[in-house]
């Protein structure tokens, strides 16, 4: 292709709104246009790098047996009301109605339509396991898009989904999907972290986030330095401080030697900190309570104290029966944090927030820094693993300016439900193997999940086994966003002059500059190119009528693997320059054994 | 492929809905599913085809340089307004508000987004011409989606967009558009029938409509027996019954043999049938006349009888402006019918229907039926060109159960425009050739159109010349619907038992059914399927445990290109039974002849 063929709009400028070197160079390499905010058009060079990716992931699903579909982008609201999605799925999902008045929704992924098409076909075991994928569009109605297309509002996705008649073969499937995964992003010369959500303890990994460091990062990840341990911190675990956790038995011996509790008074006392500096402490002593609200709770609250009023309702046919709210007292020891998604996960809820101050005075009888688990009965007790260890601990005592000292877990408090709800920080120590964490930020470029039978079974999808019997089938969603992919690798691979393709994803394999186009230059520029095109290798032709460093400063910025300069006092002698993008020097070389050699490199990387 | 390793479920059973062969075919054939009205999914069969459509279509684009891009789907309200066409298009376009209240439009054509990336990037004549394309998911809201893919609310569309400095450069482009139209239309298969939209006589043709002939087609072609004219019957034109056209001394000469005009009384007559009864005379005797209201009139009207009170308004910014609505009589011969699509192009105006019962009666002085141009001052009166050769005529008095007759066209009433409206039908003859002209129903697979300066002005694009000069470029657009293009391939390639594939878009180009799948039989499919891979040759491998009879009503059905049946029998003799779906009979071949007789047929229709 000549370059002034094709439309390559390149920019010495940078966009104001581009702060991360994608979209800087993206913008400034003609790849990309901003249509609105969040709405971006690829160009030709954008594209063919994206045609790519969008390659690559198919080479890698074909090759583990998934099926490529295309179903629409707009799908019927119906689907979407069955899956129950309609209503917890927030502002992100783009409604509409039709001119007839039916409700649409501009799909921003598909779980609901691959099940639905699954759901009119499957009829008998014999027709599982079965895997569908499409590389479709995908639009999330984001408040704030940023990033350029890391983070737009249209982009688009592959999204695959299985379907099963047991947990082995779901798990057959999801390993097959990772190790695609790692494939795909191999090839795409990705250096990417797998984050495992949940721990081994939980009896298998159902779920697999494939990051990537980004300093713009919408995700927190702890890693540990000595093992390959990586977690979401919304998610991360780690190692208790003391090992084995304390058993029943001795909390009831630490209980005994622990003074009666004993009620104190702490004047003007509001932070943990003046708290400790007053009793003269420290946090590891304080038993922290915080009021919660939680929203839509599936967990059976029949049990709970406080909560024999709440009815378990149901929203929508097919979706399950929840609680609307309910409060409860959360307890962990007061030199940790509570970690939100893990409280949510444990109470089945949508949501939780802290309890707003008229909800926390009627509930704890005082005002806000008051709370603890001693005496409180009004809302139920659940307490993280750190409060199981201790006795002649400190807590509020449900009245101004009053706490308890000397309490002890198991003899002045019971817990309702006792999970893991830390948030894990740096310099925690690994539960695998004691090691250090440390955290960074990351970016989700694909995730792998079971889902098991939360759409099979609210969508009403079943099959027959050999026996005639009735079966819900279990389901996996695997997905990667190619947007994100491709500005990932730019993110990867670039320097201040502009991008360093890796040769798989390039949008061209070559670039000849001329010095100038014409003459024995123009006919050597033209033999090659044809020679390079005939061997396999895409080339671009700078045939510009532009100065030469115009020409090296827009190969550079293009980030074009390989650089064949041709010029008369070379080609005198027979020779071209040839320079890798991600060389400082070139060398001499004939244009016969530059073909064989970038011929030999566009190989390796099919 | 092994058939039990995709997705392929085949039909018995023919949907209610499925009044098309394409829409039955493809729905038995497995190839899409329904999501909702006007919604389809394309499972695994079908995809492959139309992804064959699809790099057809691309590959022919890349040879005229024609650059793909590929701008969002969802795209900013904002350039449709630009535009003009956030107010003059339909309920058809999709119009939604995101969660920030900004409006959004979902694509049903791209001239908008293309014209704001070109406007945005455009400074240089030397950047010109410029052509780019897209393959992309567009939406219309169709009230009434039907026939399957044929007419599907969501479709998939090629859309290319050229600028160009001059009218030259501009017909270049649309000259290579047309011919990459019709070599893309060979490729699949297709028998097009492309349709000019206006004759040579305008000065060059602006629009050319590519149809197939259909039976559920949207559109009346009108067609010449004897020469290769066709045209839109919106459009159409024809000889008139006189050459050459009557001229004005002509038509003075014929207005002084005819004696003076003389009101008759005409009681209880009502149609052109019982006046020429009741007159004996024919209906080609009679001025037939018409009042038709029209709305949005972009033509200026300020010379034009009983007009001196309207006022030109301009609805939108960028919008041209335009008179909210109009009467007008329309007069044509009695025999002849007015083609409402032409009188709407005379008056530039956006819509035209007959004027209801009070605004006749208001603006003639008499019931419906009187109508007619003598002494009729209060509307302008606009002829077809089969008046102007008129004299001693027949046409309402403007007065209930009265007509003139001896009505002469030029002395007794003066029309203030004359123009083409006439409705061609079958037995008129060609206007070039005076042959015989017939219909056909047909349906409009691609279109490509001169836009002029329509977006690029209304959206303030332009350019320097050489001389520093600016100017708004022209611009023409091309579209190609992928759905429909697919469906048309299957409504001319099928018989009774399924769909007969060209090689070209044929899913797979060849089908092994083996008689039983094991043993030798089992050896002999999968070399022989391992051979023909080997040498590119798409093969689809019936494995499956069902009786030989339902494995060949399916590979009939599915319309792969060619059949391999694999028995013990004829393999005992070295022999397996080859035959092409468009045949009754199959022959016996060797294993190693079949290789090679498929693989030289599939290369064919590279």
């Amino acid at each position: 292709m000549k370059y002034s063929q094709t439309f390559i709009p390149t920019l010495r400028e940078v966009p104001g709104d581009a702060l991360i070197a994608s979209h800087r160079l993206m913008f400034r390499a003609g790849m990309i246009r901003k249509l609105s905010n969040g709405l971006f058009a690829y160009l030709p060079l954008g594209l063919r790098s994206f045609r790519k990716v969008e390659q690559i992931i198919r080479e890698e699903m074909d090759a583990i047996g998934s099926l490529e579909i295309k179903p629409t982008v707009v799908v019927p609201g119906e689907l979407w009301k069955e899956s129950g999605r309609w209503d917890s799925m927030g502002e992100a999902l783009l409604r509409v109605k039709n001119r007839l008045g039916v409700d649409i929704v501009i799909s921003p992924t598909a779980e609901e339509a691959f099940t639905s098409i699954v759901r009119d076909e499957l009829s008998s075991y014999r027709q599982l396991p079965l895997s569908l994928y499409q590389i479709n569009t995908k639009y999330r109605d984001e408040i704030r898009p940023r990033y350029g297309v890391m983070r737009g509002r249209e982009f688009i996705m592959k999204d695959a989904y299985s379907f099963h008649t047991s947990e082995e073969s779901l798990d057959e499937h999801y390993q097959a999907q990772g190790r695609a995964y790692r494939q795909i992003f191999k090839r795409c010369g990705l250096t990417v972290i797998p984050v495992k959500a949940d721990s081994g303890a939980m009896g298998g990994s159902g779920s697999e986030e494939f990051m990537v460091e980004s300093e713009i990062g919408d995700n927190t990840l702890i890693l540990c330095k000595n093992c390959d341990y990586a977690a979401n911190v919304e998610k991360a675990e780690c190692k208790p401080d003391y090992t084995p956790r304390p058993s029943l038995d001795l909390a009831k011996t630490a209980a005994a030697n622990t003074p009666p509790v004993e009620k104190i008074d702490t004047p003007e006392v509001k932070t943990i900190d003046e708290l400790c500096a007053f009793l003269k402490t420290d946090a590891k002593s304080f038993i922290k309570t915080l009021i919660y609200k939680a929203v839509n709770i599936e967990l059976d609250l029949s049990s709970a104290p406080g909560c024999k009023n709440l009815v378990k309702n149901t929203t929508a046919p097919g979706a399950p029966a929840s609680y609307r709210e309910a409060f409860f007292a959360v307890a962990i020891r007061g030199d940790m944090d509570v970690n939100e998604v893990k409280l949510a996960a444990a109470l089945k809820a949508s949501e939780v927030t802290l309890a707003v101050e008229t909800d926390v005075n009627a509930i704890t009888g005082a005002p806000v820094g008051f709370a603890g688990p001693v005496g409180l009965e009004s809302v139920p007790i659940i307490i993280d693993h750190s409060i199981t260890g201790m006795a002649d601990a400190v807590t509020g005592a449900l009245e101004k300016d009053k706490h308890y000292r000397h309490v002890a877990f198991g003899r002045d408090f019971t817990p309702w439900l006792t999970v893991d709800l830390r948030t894990v920080k740096a310099k925690d120590c690994c539960n695998h193997c004691g090691g250090e964490l440390y955290e960074k930020k990351g970016n989700e470029l694909g995730h792998i999940f079971k889902l098991g039978k939360k759409y099979t079974a609210s969508m009403k999808v079943s099959y027959l086994d050999e026996n005639g019997k009735s079966h819900i089938p279990l389901m996996g969603s695997y997905g990667i966003g190619l947007d994100r992919t491709l500005a990932s690798i730019i993110e990867e691979h670039h320097d201040e002059q502009g991008i360093i393709w890796p040769v798989s994803v390039a949008p061209y394999h070559v670039i000849i500059v001329p010095i100038k186009y014409q003459g024995s230059v123009q006919a050597a520029c033209d033999k090659l190119a044809g020679e390079l095109e005939t061997a396999g290798v895409e080339v671009l032709l700078d045939d510009r009528d532009e100065r030469a460093g115009v020409k090296f400063n827009d190969a550079d910025l293009l980030g074009i693997p390989w650089r064949i300069v041709v010029g008369d006092k070379n080609l005198a002698n027979g020779m071209v320059e040839i320079k890798r993008r991600s060389e400082k020097e070139g060398r001499l070389i004939s244009p016969a054994e530059a073909v064989t050699e970038i011929a030999a490199s566009s190989e390796d990387a099919e």
